[in-house]
């Protein structure tokens, strides 16, 4: 195997669970292949490489994860063309991610060399699980969490690292209704909200859960102090059209620097629109939107791509968005899976070439 | 079994590792006994409650606590008497709080009845394992993490509750020095800092490796906004003694509500202290201890109890507390402790006696 430099070990399973799955109905994130990659830090290495049918994993029930939290993952997407050919959008950026959100939380940084031979090997091994019907992908879900026993907090000494695959079809969220968050908080100026770290995503469980019992299907999150900036929708990064200007919040050590946020930026860019990227107050929007110069409202990421927002309630009043033709959600989205399915060409060089063994 | 009514399996091991643990020599947090007690939330109920041999367990690497973190706990700890008399201390309150926890993270709360009644037939169980030397105690830990699998962002519709059981000796800590928070924080107004969540404690790894770093073994953390007032440290609460003032800050969304820290507040007032529960500022501090009015500064929890602080470091200052003969910390301390372990009265009312079956 011309990938595996690694010494990765491979056990195949003898069975598929292919033919039990629909994939034209899938629902997102609930279906896995085959196989999983997986790898240990034990004394200050990561070690005992692995391609091996799925299946649980045992851990001791004192495992630092369940107890203290270091866990920390990335989200990804595979695609192939009729021909067989595979590749990948932009996955340096997930581990140059996943190493800065290692480092914030102290877990070990995951090596180049094993993150792409690990997630090559896995790819083509479930080669057959990517699905080339418009709208298709492979959702693939790096993660490490701490293993190491022992109930007293401080950082652990052994993690497992591991890839998971998940078949994935053009996710449609429905009408995106959003609230403005004005009393909670997902991150704080000098904590984890840069990181994409587990514990980000279950602080926003409860109050979105109140969100969407007053039917809103996201929160928007500000920032802490003041609720006056606009950050981001937990999963997925903002972008507001003032006019014909796009805006949306720079990164901070609050906010994810998401890799579809970055491609929406320069794509918009080489569109020639215009692009702000600075802090976005609540009251410029709602203002925006009292004037009628809000023309939309989008989150992009990786799940949705582009997710149009079609109004959002501020401090318990609701503003519509227009329904635009050619809206920039709409133009920018195409750009970008078009991009992404190779049904156009990639001048930014985002597309990686998955190597065949 | 008298205080089994909640139709708890028993399946006893029939080996015991009590042999291989040095008693006179435990790193805390690091052996555990026996048994341990599970129970799953399936289809909206607490069901398939048991006690069984301590061992791994068994989760499907997509499970939600690895990549969303819905995870929280407690810590408690059970005494025994030389008669055979086992105790806890305070854990009502103990279960009040994990349900506030649960609340917040989205997780279902867990009923009060089978919370004691597992928690106690595991103490009947492992009764052997409660060490009757000074200074010996059970520390308990109850948890609950998501154990649903899927890779999409929601909260999970499965979840695990467990207590596993860790004997301690009495703790120290050595000589610690604390630096305040001027750049990182722990948690947001908003956020869920009061909560006990796993992801509280994974975010401090990292600021508190670099404090190690530059020689303080703990962060005390203050609010995310200005840095000006101080919180908590992580796993204490912190009191300071300005003249004959005991000062603590008061309980919010950020800070979480300790146990430790309101029973020293009661022996404080009961022992005719002036306690004040109001904001610390950093500037108050510092200044007392630049006139000398700062007498002391202590940690609480429940690992611990009382964690006497020798100096602090602020903005690149260090300040040296004095060296107190009866400080409040050591007299206190006395107090909680002689309680705790049956030395004296109980006024307050906080031991609970664990029914034997």
């Amino acid at each position: 195997m011309g990938i595996n430099n690694q010494n990765i070990t491979i056990k195949k399973s003898t069975t598929t669970k292919i033919n039990e799955v629909d994939f034209s109905n899938l629902s997102f994130g609930e279906n896995f292949t085959d196989h999983m990659f997986e790898c240990d830090y034990i004394d200050g290495e990561w070690t005992n490489a692995q391609i091996r049918p799925y299946g649980p994993i045992s851990l001791d029930p004192s495992a630092k994860v369940f107890h203290y939290g270091q866990a920390i993952f990335e989200g990804m997407k595979a695609y192939k063309s009729v021909d067989g050919a595979v590749w990948l959008f932009r996955p340096e950026d997930n581990l140059i991610r996943l190493n800065k959100s290692a480092v914030r939380l102290a877990i070990p940084e995951f090596p180049k060399d094993l993150f792409f031979d690990g997630m090559e090997l896995l790819l083509n091994i479930d080669k057959e699980w990517i699905q080339t019907t418009e709208g298709s992908s492979m959702y693939i879900r790096p993660f490490i969490i701490a293993t190491e026993p022992g109930v007293s907090a401080s950082p652990a000494k052994r993690y497992k690292f591991m890839f998971i695959l998940s078949p994935a079809q053009s996710y449609y969220s429905g009408e995106v209704k959003v609230l403005f968050a004005d009393k909670y908080s997902r991150s704080a100026s000098g904590g984890v909200g840069f990181a994409k770290c587990a514990g980000n995503y279950a602080g926003q469980f409860y109050p979105t859960k109140l969100a969407n019992d007053a039917g809103y299907q996201q929160v928007v999150w500000t920032d802490s102090s003041t609720h006056e900036n606009l950050e981001e929708a937990g999963t997925m990064n903002v972008f507001f059209r003032v006019g014909d200007t796009l805006i949306t919040a720079p990164t901070s050590d609050r906010i994810l620097d998401g890799i579809t946020r970055k491609s929406v930026i320069a794509i918009a860019e080489k569109a020639g629109y215009k692009v702000e990227i600075r802090d976005v107050s609540v009251y410029e929007i709602e203002e925006a939107a009292k004037n009628g110069t809000l023309l939309e409202m989008f989150g992009a990421g990786t799940a949705a791509v582009i997710n149009p927002i079609v109004s959002f309630n501020f401090k318990g009043n609701d503003y519509d968005l227009p329904k635009l033709e050619n809206s920039y959600a709409s133009i920018i989205k195409k750009k970008i899976t078009d991009i992404q399915t190779g049904k156009a060409e990639d001048p930014f060089g985002w597309k990686y070439a998955v190597r065949s063994i």
